[in-house]
């Protein structure tokens, strides 16, 4: 029998067995009725995900994809932008603004720290006349989640449009499009939203949307005016060939997810993160990641002493059939990273766990035996969560 | 029982069962060995389908996204380049080039006429200096099917790049990337190659990957040299996180074509076409696409007197489960096209032509009745091929 596999990294993340269902139908035409309705479903199941009445722009792309186009819709060269980095994504935004030839304010932190609205408010002002400051929800590189509610709020009446990466917590963290103020959110196939990689999804205020009309920038499959377009027909449609077995995936996987309601879906995550640092604690290890209850998307556990995370991932992943992420950048060996959203339940939790135990005690650390498991199990609390 | 359906369209087409159940594993992540080495062989056999010693490079979106990266990569604002249009996607190279404010020297055709290498030569000559030409190897909006090879023989020596979209042709029409001295060569997942849309690739030719480093333009997710310094490493890797399940389809469905090998798969088209356009005229209906061995793509028919093409489809639709595709522009309602590449034998010719004969009959339209089938059958010649 082929071995059970258990994907643990903050995306991609374990597919449902509805949503590989609705993937494995027959290919259907994307300008049939037929799958216009299912796009159409899609779009307003988003626009509830997004706690948003913008309009959700849909790509066929990478999540850097759409981020690519929040940058090549509203920059032109030499407009500044303030961009807040603690981590391997926050860096993507500097690099994308770079690419586009924007005059960029980075607001850097160490990797593993928490963004702070004051340092952006200040950023801000000492920029001047910024048109746009670039966050990062949940910097999965560290497993940091921003307060971007709080962020945002310092940002408005400035005039700059606020621009948010959450590819990795949509679904999986609170967060309020609208009641916020945020007027580009970019999410990702394949995170919380439990279907494979290969969508983008880019939600635009109106404000952002005047402000691309404005932008005299060269683009094309990335223009969000000319994909609406096609998605404000009658039946929506796309303006180019979508990966349409991945919408049906898309459309599959909100419906699990609105079903069992995104708050609950909020409170499961809490729970998987505190039952995740429950364990690592347990065991004796150090947490990378914050140990607070925003830190919902990826725990990342510090290596002991002299011991290579790269190893110890590799050994998970040949003994036990289960993936986890390493570090990046200069924190590559340092961490090993456990990512808990989306179609995941405790039970994914203490298999991580108790792999990751058995395998640094083989390599001669001195982590706590038996307990890791029984104590997440503990922290997650009440009952299992059944979606 | 849900009815059978078959998919008629010139893209998406159907998907083989062995690619859907390749697409159908649990998913794997993108940075582990076993995903790595599917991508290197998927690479390595669509180097052997573009029949080119050069790169590959393989894009999460669709094939209008590989096109934009010709166009991204090659093209600063202001450089002259020749586009041919006989059509819609001839059209959609002009629409790219004007989006990069490129100086479009425009060789337009009527709709269904097919581009001559002479004029191509007059006018890369007229034009002076041009840096790319941009054509369309099959044009799927008229069924015209252009001599790319001719072409680019004449443009050799002229200095200026040859881009070539093989979207709808790479793998049902020969093409010779490297013989023919092809420079950037652009195809789609979801045509010929037998998996679903989601994924382009774009071969790109030393001079082309020399122009694109001159190029200082405003790219990052189409930029092909960030993508081949991933796809270089020991263990191809991608910079953004792919579309893992059409990876793995693609590489099955290339698996499949180079079984049957690129000269039965080409010879195997031709025999569609033949069959189809044999069967069209049995019953008396007019060609729209050319009646040549060349067209073998998608079989373009003309609706006879005030029969309307729209409703036609919409009937071979809902009655047969039969999806066929109608004119764009201002040939809507006015044709019918009937797409026979991919994973299509002779029989799903014969089902369609049989569905349309009783739509048109039904709608009062002298057609010969009976006769289609047992043509199209005939004109396919030999066995049946199976693949």
């Amino acid at each position: 029998m082929p071995s059970k596999r258990y994907l643990m990294t903050p995306g991609p993340t374990p597919v449902p067995p509805a949503v590989a269902a609705a993937m494995a139908r027959p290919l259907v035409h994307h300008r049939t009725a037929e799958f216009r309705a299912v796009l159409a479903r899609a779009l307003a199941r988003l626009r509830e995900v997004y706690r948003t009445d913008a309009e959700v722009v849909l790509f066929t792309s990478s999540g850097t994809g759409g981020m690519e186009s929040a940058v090549a819709n509203l920059c032109e060269r030499g407009d500044r932008v303030v961009c807040v980095s603690a981590g391997n994504f926050g860096e993507r935004w500097i690099t994308l603004a770079h690419a586009y030839g924007c005059d960029v304010v980075p607001v850097r932190y160490e990797w593993g720290e928490t963004p702070a609205a004051d340092d952006v408010a200040a950023a801000l002002a000492d920029a001047g006349g910024a048109k746009a400051v670039f966050l990062t929800h949940s910097e999965t590189s560290t497993g940091v989640v921003a307060d971007v509610g709080e962020i945002a709020a310092r940002v408005a009446g400035s005039g700059a449009l606020v621009v948010v990466d959450a590819i990795s917590s949509l679904g999986a963290v609170p967060l309020e499009t609208d009641a916020w103020g945020l007027d580009v959110v970019v999410a990702g196939s394949q995170k919380a939203l439990m279907t494979p990689p290969g969508l983008a999804t880019v939600s635009v205020s109106e404000a952002a949307l005047a402000a691309a009309n404005d932008a005299a920038t060269a683009r094309f499959y990335f223009d969000w005016e000319r994909v609406l377009k096609a998605q404000r027909e009658d039946r929506p449609a796309t303006p180019f060939t979508p990966a349409i077995t991945l919408v049906y995936g898309l459309d599959a996987a909100l419906e699990i997810l609105l079903a069992e309601g995104l708050d609950a879906a909020f409170d499961r995550h809490v729970r998987l993160g505190r039952a995740c640092r429950a364990g690592a604690k347990a065991m004796g290890l150090e947490l990378f990641s914050p140990d607070d209850d925003r830190s919902v998307v990826v725990t990342a556990i510090r290596m002991p002493g002299e011991v290579d995370g790269v190893a110890v991932i590799r050994a998970v992943s040949e003994r036990h059939g289960i993936t986890l992420e390493g570090g990046r950048g200069a924190l590559a060996g340092k961490i090993v990273r456990i990512g808990h959203i989306g179609y995941v339940d405790v039970f994914d939790v203490t298999a991580a766990l108790t792999a990751l135990e058995q395998v640094l005690a083989d390599l001669g650390t001195d982590v706590e035996r038996g307990v890791a498991a029984a104590a997440a199990l503990e922290a997650f609390g009440g009952e299992a969560v059944r979606v």
